[in-house]
């Protein structure tokens, strides 16, 4: 295969005829995949079974500390859930609060009740005239619909190999008060799977922010998700640098079992100082009477601690990894020599993330669509899904079985290539 | 024994002395006892533990329609869990959305909701200048926390034994349009254990509120929690009622198994029109995925149906009837002579309402606190705790064992008798 680009016209379009029957083939087939969003397949859930048996009616439901967890009370999680969690995110368990099932939720309600409430005494934001958040760019779509959501105005910042552009960040931070946030996925990021620098995290902790309410939102939602045995990325712990550059109270730390267990089923938390808990808690006293603690507690005694949890996600890892390996592979024998697209290869996570030529994403996604393949919709990882490039698409490999994957990974590279030949021809 | 009314100033001498005297010996037994919060006592939450192993890892944790419960999905509650909240509650599955653990948590999600985004397309409370709530009293203490944190200024509404006065709350509902809500506990409130009667749910659908944004916050928190056979209040459906008066979007209606299966590991719900559920899961769909659907398919694999529920709540009953029974007795044989207070006989839910003569509330629940016996706050049950009389007091005899409860009961019946005497005594 030569690059499209140096095709002449003559070549273009008997390519893109011969793609364009193919295309016609693969959409003559009826099929229906999906490839859209980052959820476990089924082998993966299958791996959490066990869990179903650890509690029955046999077993005493109480915490370590003797509280009968059948009843109401402990607002902010059993002991040894903190313990769990903490460890899960390196934190100790004095800065984790343990919530329900989702850190989606945890997130919202942080920022619901910072609009209404205000942070650390500062004035709600539903009171400010203007409220800001800075969005590393490619990102995760849920972050930018809450934001959204409560009419906060987003502010781009490019993504780099190693985490967001953070002279950007800074000088934005440290010069615009009307700045009260900036959403991260330090590892694994959504969708690149890129791991931030520990120059980056020190850059972030060191931040000196024009609001005194100014919080990192650092959802760290794949920091157990390694890809692969021997090739894990390792990122500093944001709570440490950040007290340690007089920061204390500057992050929010998110967290799941969300994609270690049972979506939906799973134990959530947070992670901050003592003070901002404090401050949380004195709320969370009028929300709740407190989360499910029975299924805090069969999660504990699932996996012990933490050296269970590795364990069962390196069985995870076992399950997705020739996934990532049979998108890595088409892409690299499709696309690469063509020059019209260029992709990550992440070492964990649940994304590959792909540009296009300029101009070729939402072209690609709803060409895959009618031919019964599902994508993130092209422009859902900008804020605003607003992607002027129309460049960015994101690839989920984890929920197809492998076989599946591979049909659908077939039909969107074919799209890509349409879509990059019909560029070509335009110009 | 004579009422104290109709005693002598020397005689009420004699008598305090003597009731001191056992005050004293109490208080020298060290005693730990708790008649606070409405909390299943533990023969209650093990009637609930076969739910335990309903669900094990040899089971397909699928929903009827298909869906793998074990993943992520399904925004609004599986279809089985709509229909046996729905029948609870007393309405169709289309018209209720299934949540998580805490039905607390929908009303203060809903409060905020409208906080922000406003009710309808009307404008956002936090917009406003002045949001006000109507609070039928004596009330729940967690429903007034709740307007409290948001600054929504709380009117006290008197209760009668129909429920409201409902003459006070349409005057104000039809007149003042910064009137945005009312909390209504309406069958087996608390803590009187009042259920609304036919002509107050009628007047409730009827009213044409001056706020296009008003809501009736239907707290449904004991719909099913009757104590004895044959003795069940009934309610008319608030839903079918508020349609039928022409007003079909005015109320939410809030329910949960926290005081049927486990507090804390239940399943609460939502009930209103298909309109304001669809305005609901346009903001939910922001703030998470979805809520524990393994748990809300444990409910119903658990009970079937509702028959399945209300044959569970009989045996519940069994084992709270003798408490509010020697409460009662306690309180007849005791108090009752010596017209000092008055107090209610519910048919069901989890509270008994004792007015003490004016003045004497506080009192009394710190003489109790002293002798071991921790009560609800005097005053909670007012909105900002303020009970002006000074006289309402809840009981909550559930959580003790009966055996602790009438040590309990017969401390604070001493209690109530000392504070009478003295309050006598300095008229």
């Amino acid at each position: 295969m030569t690059s499209y680009r140096a095709l002449s016209k003559e070549e273009l379009e008997q390519e893109k005829e011969s793609l364009l029957k193919q295309y016609e083939d693969y959409k003559a087939l009826g099929l229906k995949l999906d490839m859209s969003r980052g959820k476990p397949g089924a082998a993966q859930l299958d791996l959490s079974m066990p869990m179903m048996d650890v509690l029955t009616s046999k077993d005493i439901l109480s915490s370590e500390s003797g509280t009968d967890l059948r009843n109401y009370g402990v607002l902010d999680g059993i002991p040894e859930a903190k313990k769990l969690m903490g460890d899960i995110i390196g934190v100790k368990p004095e800065n984790v609060i343990v919530y329900g099932n989702s850190s989606l939720n945890i997130m919202y309600d942080t920022i619901a009740r910072s609009m209404t409430h205000g942070v650390a005494g500062n004035t709600p934001w539903c009171k400010l005239d203007k409220v800001k958040f800075l969005c590393p760019t490619p990102g995760y779509d849920r972050h930018f619909a809450i934001t959204e959501h409560f009419g906060i105005e987003m502010i781009k910042v490019p993504m780099t190999q190693d985490g967001p552009d953070m002279d950007m960040v800074q000088k934005l931070v440290e010069s615009d008060d009307s700045i009260k946030g900036i959403w991260c996925v330090p590892k694994y990021s959504n969708p690149q799977g890129i791991t931030y620098s520990d120059d980056t995290v020190k850059r972030f902790a060191a931040l000196k922010p024009a609001a005194a309410d100014f919080r990192i939102f650092w959802d760290n939602a794949y920091a157990i998700h390694h890809l692969f045995n021997g090739k894990n990325d390792e990122i500093l712990n944001i709570l440490d640098e950040c007290e340690k550059a007089g920061n204390p109270d500057m992050v929010y730390i998110f967290c799941s079992t969300s994609k270690v267990t049972f979506p939906g089923s799973g134990v959530a938390a947070m992670a901050s100082s003592v003070k901002n808990l404090d401050e949380i808690r004195s709320q969370m006293t009028i929300q709740t009477i407190g989360h499910d603690k029975i299924n805090q507690l069969r999660h504990v005694k699932y996996f012990k601690d933490i050296n269970g949890v590795m364990e069962h996600m390196k069985k995870q890892a076992d399950v997705i990894r020739p996934k990532f390996e049979a998108v890595l592979q088409i892409l690299d024998e499709e696309i690469a020599p063509l020059d019209i697209a260029t992709w990550t290869k992440p070492n964990g996570g649940y994304f590959v993330s792909l540009d296009t030529m300029k101009g070729c994403a939402k072209k690609v996604v709803s060409m895959c669509k009618e031919a019964g393949v599902v994508m993130t919709g092209a422009g859902a990882t900008h804020p605003y899904k607003n992607d002027e490039d129309d460049t960015n698409i994101r690839i989920a490999p984890t929920y197809p079985s492998t076989e599946e994957l591979i049909k659908a990974c077939k039909i969107f590279v074919l799209c890509v290539k349409i879509a990059s030949v019909e560029k070509l021809l335009s110009e």
